[in-house]
């Protein structure tokens, strides 16, 4: 079918809308793909809804190649299952709940964990059953708390989000990594530069979880990069290379010094380097013990965390919190202070830390053989040349340092650069929460129960319009990938005379019997106003009837590089056969 | 793709679901087409979803064809837009409410007929913008009071819903009629059985509506059709033949009669018949008046309404409300008996009706000329030879009595029968209420606003599924119509041996290879089992490999007839294409 602009549901708009903060909201807005209804909710009009769907119907062709089967469950839904594995509660305000008319709480479905697990709990009983992996392509809800950027983060959104049920771990890492290549595959066709980053150090009970980011400055997703290989992670998963451990026998003794008003390390390092002592010294050289309390879910009380890092790095709390997870950290109170009265502020040291059974937790960097200033846990004294191994030995370590540009690849090739990201994908092997929580058990081939174990995986279906669109724009509007464009051709006629006017919709009707998707603008406006409305609307080859119709030539524009062509109208379909198949 | 049973994730049940009140729920859950997750809340599995998702594409092809452009709107709206049209109160508790984070309104959307028009109204703006017809296939929802017959009357559910938008009444026509043809056409490759009635009798403001019912004696809608003819329509929409007007002057005078206890109709031609007035009577000589008030939207008070009807008939309440609308109908207390003394219970006549002013209309079979034993306002009293036309005049006539079967059709072509349908589709000629509500115009040629007229077109994709599994199945299972068939071959492997199992995999692949679709029913069951399951299943052809294999041969049977015809293998395929095509 010819796309024709006379008649298509689409207008599109010179000034940008007021409320767009990053360039595919606002292209996506102007070139006519969505309309903004209502604080995070957006609608599709014609040519977005196709982008949408190419998207999609790319996103079920992989799936369904990796042996994934499609369903489709409801949206909203009733609130035991997520009572019953507790997100109900943990969800708070990001869910939308809501009663029916007899007072039953309901929510609209954020992800459906508890749904599948339910489910394949109905259908399947016996280990002859397993493994298997079911999707579905479905409209999601989440009540975000500052909607933005256009369809990047709305509250009604279509994520792909499937589940894979294996026997055991091996089968669970089988399903994982055949999503994993199911994801390259899908984002690859989609055209999207993207990185893969490990999503959490392994805290998480050891299970493993990636990220897919496509890579764009207004993404709302931080992380590092290599400069000299593949590595890419979220900050909370670097992993700190640690140096090699050092004999500590031929290092100095250590000693107490009188170090009057220094309890930041600033004034500790001013103080050491006019002290005296025969060298100098860098905030790096200090050991820096950062107080905290933990509690692990369910505890009543919280305990106690010393963390130790070299004076010169803070620490970076969300790197703490997944390190510690599943545990909940707070910062201490003037009254954990006065109930720990050998807490000696601005001079802990690991003694007193030690000596009192606090947990003791080191930087990797803090290795056998180093030697720190450190606090003496005693009001204006520290401790020079306190080695580690040899003076004080830690409770083991912690990533919970910042991690800054320049420091080491933790793969030891190159270093570490920030960037940031969308959120595209996101593969995680849940392992066994959700079937402990429903009782999901496959009969084994000895009739004892085979608890399964799950891995749960999601796209952003409808935010990878908009992830494409960031990677694939220009000033004059969007450059869209041929497998996901709106159409193949904007057919420009170019011309108000009756020759001109034939001649471009006969070429319209030949490409479109070729099979060549093909939006003709027949309108009657000025060839300039057709002219940006095709560099912005963005399919990937822009034909113009104009002139030269008359000695049977069109010209084609390729959209992403602007380069043109005089081609001759018999020669048309086969050229952009050819150049549509590149 | 081949569709293996041997990791479909399918498991058909042998027992009915015990809420299953109707076949078309009963043989969806058993065939593993859908399960229950929520009240009103269904999940499709794999083969349901491709049922739902083959009728989802014919419903497009031919809104497409009709120039339909599909857009897609979110489900959860703010209020706004439907605090604007006065349905955020209108839907009563139908509507599913939420509040968000901030504490602002939400609803999810039953229809979007606010936000096309808001839409149309930011991207429109000339009169040769239009006409335009815009559609969407949606989740939506309605908070059922009673959820039932599984996915007939669900509340979450698909719908195809559009909308045209014309400059005037000519142009809604010929959208309307554009709509009307292209339902058609879905319905009947959809292989349904339907009539087309008129849903009112044009009380709401001359506005055409009608409604497509897919036959059922499960259906939930009631309508009557003619023994002699087409015609079918909602009883609300059933006009009533007038009998010829009569001469009036060679009837009896009018004569008043002690006809003491005699308040009902019953008891009336009891007495008359016993009173020796020379001729006999039944209770369609007596004229009943029935008293009801109306109130207009918005007013304040209610005023009276008497109707006139043969004493045989009662008054069908629903007809009665159709015919007043928008008006309101209720039935009057003691207080409105007290405040209007010359209405005498039991006794009521034309003649106080109106001397005093009450809106009189009479059923159409009072014509001029017909004699009536009627109230003669006063206790025990009635009038016997009432003449209409000579010793009264009522304000006019009113569709508000029953509708029996026997009773003539409309166009005079047969009698009526009743019958009962699945309202699958539904078509109306809005007008302008919408635009009215938002201001809807378009530019006209001479720069004067044009106030836009909209139709509005629903159908229940999902409930389609159902509906057409109500006509097609039999007592062992589904016998879908080949162009929503979840597949077209069910391929039997009956034999474990393993040229038997062999020789299915063969087959298998050149179906499939040939463009078949086939589910492959490769478990180690047997073949009992699978041929029971495939009667459940219910596609067009199940082909048995079994034994016969040795000499080249498989059986085909058709579903729907159970017809078995032995067929060559090499010659299988060509024999499915010319069976699928028939």
């Amino acid at each position: 079918m010819i796309t024709r602009m006379s008649s298509l549901f689409l207008r599109t708009l010179r000034e940008d809308p007021a409320d767009a903060e990053v360039p595919s909201h606002r292209l996506l807005v102007r070139a006519g793909y969505v309309r903004r209804v209502a604080p995070g909710g957006y609608s599709w009009l014609p040519l977005g809804l196709r982008v949408l769907r190419r998207i999609e119907r790319i996103v079920r062709e992989e799936m369904d190649a990796i042996g994934g089967q499609e369903i489709q469950f409801p949206a909203l839904l009733p609130r035991e299952p997520y009572e019953a594995s507790g997100r109900w509660t943990e969800y708070g305000p990001s869910l939308f709940r809501l009663k029916d008319r007899k007072g039953a709480d309901h929510l609209l479905g954020p992800t459906h964990e508890e749904l599948f697990t339910l489910t394949v709990k109905g259908e399947f009983s016996s280990y002859k059953d397993y493994p298997v992996v079911l999707y579905q392509v479905q409209t999601k809800y989440r009540d975000e708390e500052r909607p933005r950027a256009g369809i990047l983060r709305g509250r009604e959104f279509v994520m792909k989000d499937s589940y894979s049920f294996d026997l055991d771990d091996e089968g669970l890492e089988r399903s994982y990594q055949l999503h994993r290549a199911a994801y390259q595959r899908i984002f690859d066709r989609l055209g999207l530069r993207y990185v893969i980053v490990s999503a959490t150090s392994g805290a998480m009970g050891g299970s493993a979880s990636e990220e897919f980011l496509a890579e764009a400055p207004t993404g709302e997703d931080t992380f590092v990069r290599s400069t000299g290989s593949d590595f890419a992670a979220n900050v909370e998963a670097v992993v700190t290379p640690a140096p090699p451990a050092q004999p500590v026998e031929d290092k100095p003794e250590a000693q107490v010094h009188h170090t009057p008003d220094t309890p930041t390390i600033d004034s500790l390092v001013g103080f050491l380097n006019s002290a005296g002592l025969g060298r100098s010294f860098t905030a790096a050289d200090t050991l820096k013990n950062v107080l905290v309390k933990t509690r692990q879910p369910g505890a009543k009380d919280w305990e106690l965390l010393a963390v130790g890092l070299p004076g010169d790095r803070e620490v970076d709390l969300k790197r703490l919190e997944s390190a510690v997870y599943p545990a909940e950290v707070a910062l201490l109170e003037e009254a954990d202070f006065r109930n720990n009265p050998f807490l000696v502020k601005g001079y802990i040291g690991p003694g007193a830390l030690l000596a009192n059974g606090v947990r003791y937790l080191v930087d990797p960097r803090v290795v056998t053989g180093t030697a720190w200033v450190t606090g003496a846990d005693k009001a204006d004294h520290h401790v020079v040349d306190l080695v580690c191994g040899r003076d004080f030995t830690p409770d083991g370590t912690i990533e919970a340092a910042e991690v800054r540009e320049g420091d080491p690849a933790p793969d030891g090739e190159g270093t570490l650069v920030a960037a940031r990201g969308i959120e595209i994908g996101h593969i995680f092997q849940l392992g066994r929460k959700f079937a402990d929580a429903f009782g999901l058990d496959a009969l084994g081939p000895d009739s004892k129960p085979i608890r399964i174990t799950m891995g749960s995986y999601g796209i952003g279906v409808s935010r990878l319009v908009a992830a494409i669109a960031e990677q694939h724009h220009d000033e004059l509007g969007l450059v869209w990938p041929a497998s996901v464009a709106p159409a193949s051709v904007y057919l420009v006629v170019a011309g108000k005379n009756e020759e001109i006017r034939a001649g471009g919709e006969r070429i319209a009707a030949e490409l479109d019997a070729a099979g060549i998707e093909v939006i003709l603008d027949d309108r009657t406006v000025s060839p300039g106003v057709k002219f940006a409305d095709a560099e912005l609307v963005g399919v990937p080859y822009i034909v113009v009837a104009g002139r030269g119709l008359a000695n049977g030539v069109v010209e084609v524009k390729r959209r992403s590089t602007g380069d043109r062509t005089d081609v001759e109208v018999g020669a048309l379909v086969d050229h952009l056969r050819t150049a549509l198949d590149a």
